[in-house]
């Protein structure tokens, strides 16, 4: 015979650090129940049930509703009400809690308990009929719509209708009568719509909602917002459900209810930050629908209530090492806590909060770098609109999500998806938003709503997301019929152009001028913190002198990558280059390079200055030639368009014939990189020369270069020798031309896979590795980047056949297994070889913290992602270290 | 103090064996002394001296002519005889010999020694002052060319108008006073050119002829003909040089000189093969010049040297185990044995050899394989003139090497490779060849020559090369000023087109059919024995039942690999997979892909017929669909030259349009294989099902179908998870319906990189393993086969970069190395997984024995190669058994 599992745990036998098991809120509430702080009783039925309920085909596991019974006999006893009891009724709220935060993604039912006969028992308790009859009013919408799955839309019309005919603007000042009324409707909707009685019965009531929590685990959004944050499986591990007994924030002016931060969630300052409601339930400061106050009001209006709030807050955090993010209700000057979590805050207060905590003695430096996910500090990097433009805003709301974004104004949650697919930037405005919504939010470039606070939908998913929004701008008011808003009289349509500032919280009309941000104080305190611990280098792909400077500025301890091709893109480079392609003769050919290697010369040192004192690897000419001609279709349109001969026409022939001579195929796989420096060695002698020359150039103006040069798509040590000999006469050439010793690092990309296998007999020749994630990734699946990126790979992801894009982080299991081969077989030869990655998995936190693991000298990122590169270098070190010791 | 190394070997002082050392000549003619054959007295200067000559920067090493003098003064003593002696000179030939042979390639210097004052000596020596002059005569131009680098031309000319002044026909008409006053024109020559005294000091002449020999192993024909057969220079170890008595052919009418091989080089046939000159010297014999008499009649005019002859010969093989090339002469009717080494043959001859020596207990069966050089055997696989033809040959010469080849005349070297490299077939037409036309040899599809006979320069050559080639063609009377020839009174010019037929001699205009070659007994009687040898199983690629029965003929246990989309790019299918490209829905799609199953079904079935009792691979739809489409390039120029608008060019248009949005840039890495499986489950679906009804409905006719479902382009375990659960859902579908149970294997290609360093957790999913070893090498080197094979990759080859071209032949340092990566990590998770290799390497005798050596199941080759496959597995197998026992 089987043996019972234990399927639900009550709040005061709960372990607070088992998340896993008892969900994140669930935990939570078990936590400060041990601790001591004033939350309502409860119990949770943990995850294992849900992970149950899927294996059972959507079925609660037997023996969990006598166990969900016992459990409720004890909260009888706890608090001397009964569940169904007539007089002195028991209630409950039925609330979702996975062990990763989902915010607003599951359900949540209040007021549990209710029916014709406990409602009076309520109104007995608290002496308030109309508090009774609002509370069954909204069991019952809620019941509707989560448990029985009828539209919303119903309810919400017949609650409209009722204040119409009652001519009450808002909920709260419909009467008795009106709320009675009201609940029969519903009641009816619901019989009528699943054509089966209303549940009367508590405890069938508790089963359903119980389900229909579960349920709501792979409802639609929850999946959507799971494949969005990359929540895969193993990690998410179902949702618990939390049974809690109600208290009341709505039963009177000496109740309230209400949300807060422990610390400002945008700035991090150490201040309460919040909302409240005098007499209202939770969801009434969720939802917008009351504009709620600003929570240092309570400090005036219930001062007692108020400094326990102040207290508790203190004490989580001391406790949870984090700001918190709380749910509070007061109910008849009683203060009750009715959740705790981790406050999602914004990258500015993540970084000022971490360090101000350091500060306080409250957290380590170690451990405050391990709170930042690096991935968001891209919104501290990110763009504002400049405060010179002497443009004035249409209208100004709550900035509550950072960042400034212009794009085109769509009202439409489908039509947004839409466009957002199609690559267009668009700004979704909304009165607001629920979460039904959340699909438009991935598409769009920023978020503006007409209602609504900080902690609004919109504003919590916005700032999850790092999109720049703006909430409860109160001076528009939009018009979904016509597709159109008015802001203080402008008239703005569907598709025109809006810019919003997410601090500021001004809306302006256009494409308006932006600014990069500057770095906090704090910022630079965590990134100087960040320096000191970690081990791996961090440099930059850079090629340009202002990118350089820029990544210095950052951080960069020197150039991974400079991408030499990119300079012969130049307007004033690209006929020359050109014009290098067609000629048929060495002789002819060497008359253009020796053109095109003054003005690398020039190019080198300008950027070899930029980085003074720090290495800068400098890649020969990767592309094949072909790149660099126009497309043959496009050749072939304009010579059949032309019409008639034309000295034009016949030039157009010319490089038409040309280019068709070097077409390929596969040009990834073609003639370029090292192949053409062994076909063409005159291009590669050509960019050496211009190197050697710019360094002792710069030497001789006590400028300290450090360049290495760096040989692209090498497959095998033979081709690397080649081009070597190439290095030394040149070097030894213009060492003797200069009467100047330079010392110039000779290295190659590892990006192809045949490099990698034979990695022992390529480091014979090679000081440095480089590797080239990128074509290595593509090399080793065999997915050109191009034409699957935007194309099938969505799909494979779609489908879990790959869980992320190995372009954005890298394939550990594939790419990263040859790139240990190449790293072992290379030092097995020279043990000090220097070894990095300059593909663009260097700027991403997963691969940063790979590549620390495998001990690689440093990563090269794109200047912007060097602060979030150096962070993740640092976590990764701190967690290696940790591994270490024991705990 | 350095000790002095050895340079020098005396012929009976030498290891015949060792063929590193003394090279292939001058380890015969140890070997030979010491069997007690008739060899003349001499001395080796080993290939070590060579490889000190070029470290040394082309300078003999100190002390080596210190060690030639004693050895020298050995030779006077049993020659009795004294170098530089003027009653009595020795006089000596100095040869090249390298470990490799190399026929031809290098220098011989013939009757050293002679000056003014020795000459006298000869002539009493011999009784014969002509004979003397005669040969002092060709010493100085020998002398004249090849150490002092005088261009031959000038001496033939001086020959040709002495002959023209004396009205002598051949050389051999020239009287003594003749031959005195040439020798002191090419002296005069000599010096004039020099502007130096010839060297009169016999020793002189040595050094500086040893000094010669040296230097022509890195002359421009030596390094070419290494490069073709890719001797690498470990293998190739420098050349030796042997300083050998002369003997004299040309003594008078009792001497001769010839070249003889043990058995027919061409048929195997087991009688001398050869030819011979009276009163000659050897290099008449090699250049052609007199036609020579066949062997058979020595045995009349020598009756006792030729008894002496056959019995050498027998001795010889005995103990060689080899048939031999022997080089002799006979000086008043005695014979010497100048050279022995193994017999180049053709393909046939070796195949019946090897067979007949065994069977009169020469060799063993394993001997016999072991002598065989797989690659030559295409020659007997290669097609013949078809003897049905009514077309009359227009000239007849002697068949030298067999095959057929139809290409333009080509005349002029130069022009030959300008063409050859352009890809076109050419026949090289010339009246003799000499070394210096091997870089045309190369390029031609077949050699026709007008004068020389089967032991000719174009003969052993074009031989060597497996190249059709008729020689001795007298009917033909060439004029190079003209470029054409007359052939019985036809005239052709260059460029025009012939035929030749390299078995029968035959030469035809034009292009001639020509017909497969029939196996002879003795190649079948090779191929079962191998067949009980070898442990590889060999599969055929094959597309089509004729391929398939053709396959099973030459021996194939299977398919390998049956590509499913050459059926679709059938004419009658064509149309129809477009209509499928082109449609929107799967709906539509499902109807077009209904019509095709049933053609696929049908092909299905007649090829899993063909293969009864054998296992066929099928492999479902590998390229991108645009593949099918036509060219975009072409779809625009029909357009734009198409004018007006019309329903035709709307339809190019629609065309284009769906061309253009699955264009990729790089289709080799792009949406195909398994990825149309997973983006298209349909198509997959559709072949899968076909695959299932055509093994179905040929159960019920009692036929032993034996499929394999292959799936391309795999790199993921979870791609072939969901193609593996179409595959059991349609099987079991056919198997209900059916009501038959059905036996077909699961498997994938392992031809990305990522699917061998994942290969064990796809092995979970996998039943076998194919190596497509195209694509995986093209993934490991990235190297686009197509855009590089015909471009930089002959580049590459030239300079060394590369040895041999991946595509033919295994890279195993790269492509091997993560083969057998996959290859451990697979069977570390299946220890039954089949594993086979079917791309093109699989034919390839080197990467057949890589194969054997990782223990694969089996290697799938194109039909044609099959016998190939098979003795190449048998070799390796043979090999393997003997490492592993002592010997």
């Amino acid at each position: 015979m089987q043996e019972t599992a234990r399927f639900v745990v009550f709040f005061d036998e709960g372990n607070g650090r088992d998340k896993r098991l008892l969900g994140g809120k669930g935990a939570g509430l078990c936590e400060m129940t041990r601790l001591g702080l004033p939350v309502p009783s409860g119990f949770v039925i943990t995850t294992e049930v849900c992970n149950k309920y899927y294996e059972n085909g959507k079925q609660l596991p037997q023996g969990l509703m006598e166990q969900v019974r016992t459990s409720m006999k004890k909260l009888e006893q706890i608090t001397g009400k009964g569940f169904g009891d007539r007089n002195n009724p028991l209630l409950v709220s039925v609330r979702s809690g996975a062990p990763i935060s989902m915010p607003g993604m599951m359900d949540t039912i209040l007021n549990l308990g209710l029916n014709d006969e406990t409602v009076q028992g309520l109104a007995k308790q608290s002496n308030n009929t109309r508090f009774a009859w609002d509370a069954y009013r909204r069991f019952v919408q809620m019941f509707g719509k989560i448990v029985l799955g009828i539209d919303d839309e119903i309810f919400s019309k017949l609650l409209e209708d009722k204040k119409r005919q009652k001519k009450a603007k808002i909920d709260s000042e419909l009467d008795e009568q009106a709320l009675r009324e009201l609940t029969r409707k519903f009641i009816e909707v619901c019989e009528k719509e699943t054509e089966k009685a209303f549940p009367k019965d508590p405890y069938q009531q508790l089963e359903l909602a119980i389900d229909a929590v579960f349920r709501s685990w792979m409802g639609e959004r929850a999946v959507e917002y799971r494949k969005y944050y990359k929540i895969t499986p193993d990690i998410a591990h179902g949702t618990a459900v939390n049974v809690v007994t109600m208290v009341f924030g709505n039963m009177g002016n000496d109740s309230a209810t209400g949300v807060v931060f422990t610390r400002n969630p945008e700035t991090g300052e150490k201040k309460l930050y919040g909302e409240f409601l005098i007499n209202a339930q939770g969801e009434d400061v969720v939802a917008g629908v009351r504009t709620p106050e600003p929570i240092d009001r309570l400090e005036q209006k219930m001062p007692r209530a108020y400094q326990q709030l102040l207290q508790t807050c203190n004490n989580l955090e001391r406790h949870y090492k984090e700001p918190q993010d709380v749910e509070f209700t007061i109910e008849h000057d009683k203060l009750y806590i009715l959740q705790t979590r981790a406050g999602k805050t914004n990258a500015i207060a993540m970084v000022k909060t971490s360090v101000d905590m350091v500060n306080e003695g409250i957290i380590t430096k170690e451990e405050a770098i391990l709170r930042i996910n690096p991935d968001d500090l891209e919104q501290l990097l990110h763009k504002r609109v400049d405060p010179k433009n002497s443009v004035k805003p249409i209208a100004n709301g709550i900035g509550a999500s950072p960042g400034a974004a212009s794009g085109k104004v769509v009202f439409d949650v489908k039509k947004a998806e839409e466009m957002g697919k199609k690559g267009e930037k668009i700004i979704l405005v909304r009165e607001e938003t629920k979460p039904d919504d959340v699909p438009a939010f991935f598409v769009s470039v920023g978020i503006l709503t007409s209602r609504g606070g900080r902690t609004s939908h919109a504003a919590v998913v916005a700032r999850g997301m790092g999109k720049p929004c703006v909430v409860g701008c109160s001076e528009i008011s939009i018009d979904y019929k016509t597709n159109r808003f008015v802001a203080n009289g402008t008239v703005v349509k569907a598709n025109d152009i809006v810019t919003i500032d997410g601090v500021t919280g001004n809306m302006y009309l256009g494409q308006i001028r932006t600014i990069e941000p500057e770095m906090t104080e704090e910022f630079k305190q965590l990134l100087e913190w960040a320096e000191q611990m970690k081990r791996l280098g961090i440099r930059a792909n850079a090629d340009t002198p202002g990118a350089a400077s820029l990544a210095r500025k950052f951080g960069a301890q020197g150039i991974g990558l400079c991408r030499t091709e990119r300079m012969f893109n130049a307007k004033d480079r690209l006929p020359l280059f050109v014009k290098m392609i067609m000629t048929r003769t060495e002789k002819d050919r060497l008359k253009v390079l020796n053109q095109l290697r003054t003005l690398q010369k020039s190019d080198f040192k300008a950027i070899l200055k930029a980085m003074e004192g720090y290495p800068v690897t400098i890649r020969l000419l990767d592309p094949p030639l072909h790149e660099f001609l126009p497309r043959i279709e496009d050749l072939l349109r304009e010579i059949y368009e032309s019409g008639k001969r034309s000295p034009a026409r016949a030039k157009k022939e010319k490089i038409l014939e040309r280019a068709k001579e070097i077409a390929e195929i596969n040009p990834m796989m073609g003639h370029r990189g090292v192949r053409i420096g062994i076909t063409f060695p005159e291009i590669y002698e050509m960019q050496i020369r211009a190197i050697c020359e710019a360094t002792a150039e710069l030497a001789k103006k006590n400028v300290n270069a450090q360049p290495q040069i760096m040989i692209p798509q090498v497959g095998s040590a033979e081709e690397l020798v080649a081009i070597k000999q190439i290095y030394e006469r040149v070097k030894r050439e213009v060492e003797e031309k200069q009467q100047i010793k330079l010392s110039i690092k000779f290295g190659t990309m590892i990006e192809v896979v045949r490099s990698c296998l034979t990695a022992d007999s390529i480091a014979e020749v090679a000081e440095f590795f480089s590797f080239g994630t990128n074509d290595l990734t593509q090399a080793v699946f065999s997915f050109s980047r191009e034409d699957v990126e935007g194309k099938f790979l969505p799909f494979y992801m779609e489908k879990g056949i790959l869980l992320y894009n190995p372009f954005q982080s890298l394939d550990v299991n594939g790419v990263g297994k040859i790139m240990n081969m190449a790293i072992e077989l290379g030092k097995g030869v020279r043990t000090e070889l220097e070894i990095g990655i300059c593909g663009e998995h260097g700027g991403d936190p997963r691969s940063i913290e790979f590549c620390d693991g495998m001990n690689l000298n440093y990563v090269s990122a794109s200047p912007h992602r060097i602060p979030i590169a150096i962070i993740a270098a640092a976590k990764s070190a701190i967690k290696r270290k940790r591994a270490t010791q024991p705990s």
